[in-house]
């Protein structure tokens, strides 16, 4: 069948050039007689393809010269674990902010470091606003304070940065990286996988500032030791190159559409014109996250009857709209419209919605 | 150009019918309108390539039924740290026996952990040999032995699976899984890197007895509980998808192609015909390597003469043979000639060394 438009929230839909140059490239990369998936990590060309994809994302989200970029493996939920490893103290406070499914799935992973504690929670509200800055209760001593830039599940997002006060924030942005512009300066680290904005699953992005590397942190192996993997050049072991190729093809795809700042445009138009659909249904569909703090990435929504939601996956698959289906935590539909999903398939998925309601309604 | 024969450690050759199947794939997959690379892991169409890639490996290698499978991300070097923190108390002595460069890197990762102790060391002859088993030094309490099966960098190979008593044998696959049928019920765990064997870089086998899961291991996030991955069906996060899919492909060709039993008869004799090249080279060519150790995976030597390497690398390429320049641990020339390097390359790698040694001998 032609290609679909794949709404789904991660591993998700890829640029379709992008796709077109891997393929093209599969069995040859630039003429070596080989696959850039089939060369050393170490000799020049994928070293050529790695320092590439660094200078581009760099340029891509403004990535401070006091940053380091690390390209790691083990996904975000990896990452979640290491940062307590490498910058709390054993025992240290560490301050979550919790709105949403992978908030909570942040904090479970630190709890044999830290002290964690619940800064804030918008759990008892069903995850459908984040909670006001003026309730979160930080502490003193905090490593670091961690929000989840934007709800993957929830379909919540922070749209602003709050201000911490002396702690460093850290946040995770595996869902909202690179959809519009942020001030990494406000931010001590970021991360990030990539299988939702920034490309292939498999790999992640890790964005700190440098002056956090001279804490000790707590006992570790040396693979889980950012300073090492820095020093390393993200290759202490063996990287997952052909990720980190498609990953560096994505990053010079969004460059060349313009940048984070038509994405932000882009994104901006394509949620409006879900939540838009949604809101003028009638209740035929419906969305309950507080409407300042809506995800432009993904669009959870429930049909007013769940008998029809199976009908509706039908007919949408059948009209080459396909991954609609919501996490199975929440149930109902959810719609994941990152950088690499056309204004088009959103226009089509937006038809198709009005038309299964005049069908249905 | 035409493809090369190219001899990489690691990222290494692919088998082509597998890269050209990738290739015909890449945009839509079995005709689902997208990219395997782009749909849910759990989803019905990944979660059935995973079940297959599961189920050949097991036919391909032999895994006993109470054996666990797991498909991990962060390469080998993540499990080495993770081994002891799974299956050590904290500070319990762990015996490693160093037979070359992975296995320092080895027991490197479990320091912070484990009483670390080295049970036997060739590094005083330059890693040309695997210590006598009888001058092994076990620990009584030790929670496991640790062995590398075979070693990329020193080109050594353990030839049989050394008796290690109580303890259970712990022991690096990465570049020897499914090269030759094993006896996976006397160890108690191992472990590959995917990258040499088993097809792409970006994701690695654990294969471990299930009653070493009773044991507590030492404080760690769930992201690094094996017990947590399996109950996850190795999904614990969003695995590394396409990486999976390849490796499943490269499964379903080995067991095409006729199982370990084949790729041991090829592997024997494409190793024993370059070994024959440089032994009867007058020293020409050299490799010092101890014959009952040398390994049929990774052919290290050197020239006689260290002005010739850069002459033998520029010709070799020009004749389509590539990626053979040593590791810089070691300097000189390494060919790694795992399933996938097919015996017309090894052939032409033999011819063309010996062409070599006529002009520049």
């Amino acid at each position: 069948m032609p290609r679909a438009f794949n709404f789904s929230a991660g591993p998700a839909t890829l640029p379709e050039p992008v796709l077109r140059q891997a393929q093209e490239e599969m069995l040859d990369w630039h003429g070596v007689g080989a696959s850039i998936v089939e060369l050393s990590h170490r000799g020049p060309e994928f070293m050529g393809v790695a320092a590439e994809a660094e200078a581009d994302l760099r340029k891509l989200i403004g990535v401070p010269d006091d940053y380091a970029v690390l390209f790691t493996q083990g996904g975000a939920t990896a990452q979640q674990a290491l940062i307590a490893l490498n910058f709390a103290d054993p025992g240290q406070p560490a301050d979550y902010v919790i709105s949403g499914h992978w908030g909570k799935t942040a904090i479970k992973q630190v709890k044999p470091y830290v002290d964690a504690r619940i800064a804030a929670s918008s759990e008892s509200d069903g995850f459908r606003t984040i909670p006001d800055r003026a309730t979160w209760t930080l502490s003193d001593d905090a490593a670091y304070v961690h929000i989840t830039a934007n709800e993957t599940i929830h379909g919540v997002e922070f749209r602003d940065t709050p201000d911490v006060g002396a702690a460093p924030l850290f946040a995770d942005f595996s869902s909202s990286i690179a959809s519009e512009p942020i001030d990494i300066s406000k931010y001590g680290l970021i991360y990030a996988g990539a299988q939702k904005n920034l490309g292939p699953v498999g790999i992640s992005v890790v964005i700190l500032r440098r002056d956090l590397l001279e804490r000790a942190g707590q006992p570790r192996a040396d693979i889980f030791d950012y300073r090492s993997q820095l020093k390393g050049e993200s290759m202490l072991n063996t990287p997952p190159t052909w990720n980190w190729y498609l990953a560096g093809l994505v990053f010079k795809w969004m460059l060349a559409e313009g940048g984070v700042e038509e994405f932000a445009r882009r994104n901006a138009r394509k949620s409006a014109l879900l939540y838009s659909v949604i809101d003028g249904s009638g209740g035929f569909y419906r969305n309950e996250v507080g409407p300042a703090v809506r995800s432009r990435m993904n669009v959870p929504f429930f049909l007013h009857d769940e008998a029809l939601d199976k009908p509706f996956l039908k007919q949408a698959s059948e009209a080459g709209l396909i991954s609609l289906k919501g996490h199975r935590a929440l149930g109902g539909m959810r719609a994941s419209i990152y950088n690499a999903m056309p204004e088009e398939g959103v226009q089509a998925l937006a038809d198709f919605m009005q038309g299964f309601r005049k069908r249905h309604g």
